[in-house]
């Protein structure tokens, strides 16, 4: 399984990716799901995958090599985040094309992506790619969007979080939400890649890979556990149903 | 879809169950799927449902009818937890063997069950009976069962209970475990049924069926929601990445 998150806020973007990749539980290992590619001061798009690996791979690696052609497929050349989802969701189609009938005796080959970002000319952006290469946008009503192991993580999202909660309480819910997620599920694991993007920044720079010893990683998660405990221990007990 | 919950403490017991049967979005229904029975001082075994609704409602049915007749199918004449277990099952068994067949053109026949509860001579016990009629038990090592749609409600119970959890707490924690599922599946709806059993008690007494409008259930939502949005508030924020 995998999990990936992107949330649009009104001040920007947070994204974030988890790193496992397993073919049963007795084979896994470690890849990134957060592909970001940027040119400073003009374009930050981010790409989360989940899904066949090779196929996700596969559109990844395709997408860097168009980068700077000009052509068709160049994220770099796209004039709006429409426009980079498009292309996104049709080199899915060109991957599974090729290979979807030789993988399909052994599996699935299909890949969904989340892809966010900002193209100077229009406000940030945040889409979900779907297996069949069409895709929805966020917006202020629904300012998130999950991949893969997704209901574990959601509840705390939808408690707390609003499309004007600010960057870091975003952040701090975006690794909360990865938090329940990895205490249920085996197969999404850190690293936990993450971008914090501020609105009209064309800037990446804000980003890191948590691995499970981080001293942030483990501040928050023992914070969060001890505050739930005593959130918990003050709510009023149940009446007595008996009476 | 169903959401049933038991949890075994050192303390007692607590029982919880939904009401809502569906068939497609446009077809819903309210029903019981916590079902007591009781000789006070003597025993008190509980029983939750999820699955074919014709199939759990046949099987609670029977073991109604066989309530007080001496018969292999007395709930109130078996010995142990673990006989009235085996008795949950074993009907199931029948039930299905009679009408699998003729549901299975129109769908799944299949049902399961968690049963809790104390006969005098022994502790309380938790058991979950699979489809096929085995079943396995709780301890303080797994102190939580689910029927249904599990997932949205277990962060909060793998964060903050335990087999020592007090059974307030446990009760506490059982209602926004139904909380978080039910803001995320339309499928589980109130009223929920719960019980909450004190070891020892010998006595059904405490228990209720909250309603949407239900004084403590809406302190209890709101309380926990605003408590939450407070303890993230205060978590530390992510540190400058880009840094």
């Amino acid at each position: 399984m995998t999990y990936c998150l992107g949330i649009l806020l009104s001040s920007g973007l947070v994204m974030a990716a988890d790193s496992r990749s397993n073919a049963g539980v007795d084979d896994f290992t470690s890849v990134r799901k957060l592909e970001v590619t940027a040119v400073p001061g003009e374009r930050v798009i981010t790409i989360l995958s989940a899904g066949n690996l090779a196929t996700t791979q596969s559109v990844v690696a395709q997408l860097r090599e168009a980068r700077g052609t000009g052509g068709g497929r160049d994220l770099h050349a796209a004039k709006t985040m429409y426009l980079a989802a498009r292309i996104v969701g049709d080199t899915l189609r060109e991957v599974i094309a090729r290979d979807g009938t030789y993988v399909q005796p052994y599996g699935d080959a299909t890949g969904s992506f989340i892809v966010g970002g900002q193209i100077a000319g229009e406000t940030h952006r945040l889409f979900q790619i779907y297996a069949a290469g069409n895709f929805v946008e966020a917006s202020d009503r629904s300012p998130y969007l999950q991949l893969g192991e997704t209901k574990y993580g959601k509840p705390i999202l939808d408690r707390a979080l609003s499309h004007d909660s600010p960057l870091d309480e975003a952040a701090k819910l975006a690794l909360l939400s990865f938090d329940a997620t990895m205490r249920s599920d085996l197969s999404v694991a850190m690293p936990i890649d993450i971008l914090r993007y501020r609105k009209d920044s064309f800037s990446s720079a804000d980003k890191a890979s948590l691995k499970r010893d981080d001293p942030y990683w483990s501040a928050l998660s023992a914070a969060y556990g001890a505050g739930l405990a005593a959130l918990v221990d003050g709510l009023p007990p149940p009446p007595d149903w008996s009476a």
